[in-house]
């Protein structure tokens, strides 16, 4: 499906001006949406949708809302509105016994990835990538306070199982509430977060990885020469209804998303000036958080037409 | 007493190939700790405690601690330790009612500012500034939703006001808890913050306006040409234990603090690696969190000796 959209995208440029245009000022979303950063994982990137402009990322809160309206909106063209959906949200949690982080799932994330086969994997045959973000949980273990590499490997090895276990695309982190300290766990270091991403990388090349742009690990993005950049996919502005360029060493201007979208809150102007600011200014990533069960196929078309050369959303459900 | 140590510290400057060289590659304490931005208010900087290297921050959970504790600690040439003082922290608040921000003191803060002879004038007869936080309260209301100029400008009043009622140096901006969106405020907004510091700088061109780089105001630091960076003295890096470069546009060097040290969390070891990098590489600013009654003097010697060649610290109670 995707080499398809593909194919129909390619025809379209060669013969639209407007959009040849379009696509000579902004990142392609028919660019690889797993731009894995190592040079020597290119050939193993995946196609992403197929519509020119950035990639759409959509946060959704399993814990009251259905991840399958992710794959419900569509492009004027027939093409899928998000390119990657995000389940929110796992957490790192801290095993007082054993004092080391663990990955957990509250009972609303179980069920989503239980279900694979009727909330997952429905979004992936639409071509759309799923992805799990992991968050603090008031426990003291985060990303940015691994004691040493063997422990940021071990969860990295959580991380990579739970992604080949539910057939997902790829790992999301989200620093806030870890609490660090709390439980006697350490401060935030310098290495940790870096240790966790390069071993994350290790273990599953093939996959997205990707940096919601806040908390200690926001402020650890390079240790002994290595950067947190060389080892994500995409990072992206934390603050909703905020335009700002994530500063993270390592990505380029295709892998960024300044424009954070709260579909509940942000308003449809901030969110439509955002998304023009995105496209003139070259930036690859669109950030969308907290879609719901109910129609927002107006306000998301409004964004569209910035994103995608004035093509409108429509909601199918 | 400045100014007798501005002059000591010149003298031995001049006779100390060890400390001039300190002060060719850091920052000068001894520099005015009111670096006032604005060209036109350069006649009316303060001079600060007088030691070479950088300035020391130094928030209060005044809830449960005594702001004299910044007073405590001595360097060993007999200056402060701490060059600012944080009140932490006052409120803005949400008044449903009127609908408009309202700044906010609650039992603790409002016992510091009424009994300003006995728990801030100490303090500033020391030579140390003594600067008020303002927070978030989980109401809606903060820096970065004020939906026009006028809302910007009247709590920019409440601070000035303040400011002068209980002879304060400054204030300082800390954007969590807010809520935006809470009893149907609005979305942050690329204006607001920068209205408020713009009036606020306006109303008080000769005190300190400090900015913890943190939340939606730290994703809207410009706005028609205006930068934050050119309205306030200083910028720190919010995540304690870590050492980052807060991005802000128009602050120098001398403005920035990227480290941040949670005199009860960070290790010796971090807090102190990190002020030899502040040093190193040439900001002004060391920030601490989190003083209280215990003393801490073994602690905050590590990093003093970093920070001031060699110098520890002593406590006096």
């Amino acid at each position: 499906m995707n080499k398809k959209f593909n194919a129909i995208l390619k025809k379209t440029a060669i013969t639209s001006v407007s959009l040849v245009l379009l696509m000579a000022s902004a990142c392609k979303k028919d660019q690889p949406v797993n731009q894995t950063p190592d040079q020597n994982l290119s050939s193993n990137q995946t196609n992403a949708i197929g519509q020119a402009g950035p990639v759409g990322v959509c946060y959704v809160e399993v814990n009251s809302n259905d991840m399958l309206e992710v794959g419900k909106y569509k492009l004027a063209n027939g093409k899928q509105l998000f390119d990657i959906g995000i389940i929110f949200a796992a957490n790192i949690n801290y095993n007082t016994t054993t004092q080391k982080a663990e990955l957990f799932f509250n009972p609303q994330v179980t069920s989503v990835l239980n279900n694979r086969a009727t909330k997952i994997k429905p979004l992936q045959d639409k071509g759309i990538k799923v992805m799990l973000s992991v968050l603090g949980n008031h426990q003291g273990a985060g990303f940015a306070n691994f004691p040493n590499q063997a422990a940021a490997q071990a969860f990295a090895q959580q991380l990579s199982n739970a992604v080949t276990t539910y057939g997902l695309d790829g790992i999301d982190f989200d620093d806030e509430y870890s609490e660090y300290g709390k439980n006697g766990t350490g401060q935030p270091n310098s290495s940790s977060f870096v240790y966790l991403v390069t071993a994350l990388r290790q273990l599953m090349p093939n996959k997205i990885i990707s940096f919601y742009n806040i908390g200690p690990s926001a402020a650890n993005l390079s240790y002994n020469g290595v950067t947190v950049g060389s080892k994500v996919n995409y990072a992206w502005n934390p603050y909703y209804s905020t335009y700002a360029v994530p500063n993270i060493p390592g990505l380029t201007k295709s892998q960024l998303g300044p424009a954070a979208t709260d579909i509940q809150a942000t308003s449809v102007t901030t969110a439509t000036t955002n998304a023009t600011r995105t496209v003139n200014e070259g930036y690859g990533v669109y950030l969308y958080y907290n879609l719901t069960g109910t129609n927002k196929s107006t306000y998301l078309s409004s964004i569209s037409k910035a994103l995608y050369g004035g093509q409108g959303t429509t909601y199918t459900p």
